[in-house]
């Protein structure tokens, strides 16, 4: 599969960071991944706890780490002149270092160097596989999720992760797709759609969720948001691409305005659950919305369960915060458009959760 | 302004072609910017005649042109040996050589060297210029009409040329903005929108058509169709990021499903002008249908009239073959549409053409 793919297991990289704010890939490892992260190195003793095992490069290493992977953002972008040695010294032993956010590894002169001569990739998450293709369009088997939004950052990594785990703890085949630099660290595989070539955008997404057996969910990361100034061509691409079955749009509660164009006022959620139907209907005419999914944190817990009953009763959907529960009526739902094991469809699986 | 910015005058080079069908790109540069076309040079005495003067590179250069445009595609993608001694001969007299569809310039170790030496470009209007940025989504001065399309290759471009002309010629401010390699060869400037990544095409967008006098229009060549498997992104990132006031769909008289997907039948006139609307309000929320450009070319000549003034009836609004004639009730509203020199809006002009 042509698709940006990593080796676990892990030993995560916190610099001299001291605020898990700055630290949300390892810690979205962490969360969602512990049994591939088998330590942390911080460069400081008060820096992050991510609750792993503190280990050197050489403990790791012993340990069976196959990869060092950079969990902070580094705040001027490039690689620091700090972090260098700890990242020589997983070259040297043969571990890849693999960089999301803000770090460059490749263009590091000395960095390059070692790994070229250690014979080890460095791995930027940034940076699209070569050959990917236009999009075929044509349908491919197995079912398909994509969280998509009412805006960036309102969840739409988060609310897929959140789904995907809870599919599989009700016994259904689910698979989260990544399509973000994070996503992609947390699945160890994945597609960074928006550095994707205008043209091969919606073929970046077939290739991340390649055909599958007919029961089979992917739970693929949305990006930006259908009406979004600035990034709606990759909303686009990506739901032409992963021709959902079924799609959750994400909103976060009280955002009035696209983040940072505030000249443009948000969609709502019918707005953005029509726009999404009609042109994912391009590829995939049975797309349908399941679910709402809310980041509560601008509410006070009082507010919480009346805004999200009244959103549902508005929309006749299940409505949730991915942080407390995804609802099982949602699991009911995605269970009944599930094929049978035989490769029917059946909607009488209905009731068997 | 940071497009891709060709040097005219040109001398347009043929190869060994000897059929117009492989010399697109020279035909619409003679046939539409004849005034920038100093010569023809064919590499065949029965090469293709675009009814420009021959010339050597020698008498070209001493006529004062300042690149050789390369007006054909090569069969096979790279620089064919054959032509290798003219476009050394050009780079030796200083001339930018210009590479549109399957030619890669930069790439060719012996045209890149001399090009080097002597201190000209090469340029490869298939490369977007570095440093887009995301787009702003503000509101720019300046009028703007998009073409859109019910799919690819149904005369966008020669619409856009066309319209451009026909607003000059009755003293609208007009200019051709060129957003594919064909285009920017004509326009000499522009933006390969489909080769920029997709975090940044409605940016490409907004660079190609930058704030202008109140009074003046853009006229811009559409990509793709919003309707289209592989590339709609392409075509949503060009719709937002121009902002069009107006736009015109461009559409092929009996074509019933996607060129080269043919499981996906061809949206119809009227919902392309709804998609392009809705998705068009997010940055402009003015925007509005002004016609329909109708390649007929499929049509026995005694139908054309009947089916256009058909659609006409249907859509109300002006359908026209761009290759017979951009007609006077488009260009009424398009004039009607102009803000007044004084920067006041007026739809009082509308009867002055």
């Amino acid at each position: 599969m042509n698709v940006i793919e990593l080796s676990p297991p892990y030993l995560i990289f916190l610099g001299d960071v001291t605020d898990t704010t700055y630290a949300k890939t390892g810690a979205g490892l962490a969360q969602w991944r512990p049994e591939l992260c088998l330590g942390q190195l911080s460069l400081i003793d008060t820096g992050v706890d991510l609750g792993l095992p503190a280990m050197t490069v050489a403990e790791a290493a012993a340990a069976g780490a196959r990869s060092l992977v950079i969990g902070t953002a580094s705040v001027g972008g490039g690689v620091p002149e700090a972090w260098l040695p700890t990242l020589l010294e997983a070259v040297s032993v043969g571990m890849e270092v693999v960089a999301g956010v803000h770090a460059t590894l490749a263009s590091h002169p000395a960095l390059s160097a070692a790994a070229s001569a250690a014979g080890v990739r460095l791995v930027d998450v940034r940076v699209p596989p070569v050959g990917i293709p236009v999009a075929s369009g044509r349908k491919r088997r197995g079912m398909r999720l994509l969280t998509v939004g009412t805006d960036c950052a309102v969840g739409k990594k988060y609310t897929a992760l959140a789904i995907d785990k809870a599919m599989r703890e009700v016994g259904l085949q689910s698979q989260f797709r990544a399509s973000g630099q994070t996503g992609i660290m947390i699945a160890g595989e994945g597609m960074p759609i928006d550095a994707v070539v205008a043209d091969f955008v919606s073929g970046a997404a077939e290739l991340l969720s390649p055909a599958n057996e007919p029961a089979h969910w992917d739970v693929i990361e949305g990006q930006g948001c259908l009406t979004h100034p600035g990034y709606a061509a990759v909303s686009m691409g990506l739901l032409l691409g992963s021709q959902p079955d079924a799609f959750v749009v994400c909103h976060e509660a009280g955002r009035t305005h696209i983040s940072g164009w505030e000249d443009f006022p948000l969609a709502s959620v019918d707005q953005v659950i029509a726009r999404t139907v009609a042109a994912g209907a391009i590829t995939n005419p049975a797309i349908r919305c399941v679910g709402v999914s809310v980041n509560t944190s601008n509410l006070a817990s009082a507010e919480v369960a009346g805004y999200l009953s009244r959103l549902e009763e508005n929309l006749g959907l299940p409505c949730f915060d991915p942080l407390r529960q995804v609802p099982s009526s949602l699991l009911q739902t995605l269970q009944a458009m599930t094929p049978a094991a035989s490769g029917l469809s059946s909607e009488e699986q209905e009731n068997s959760l």
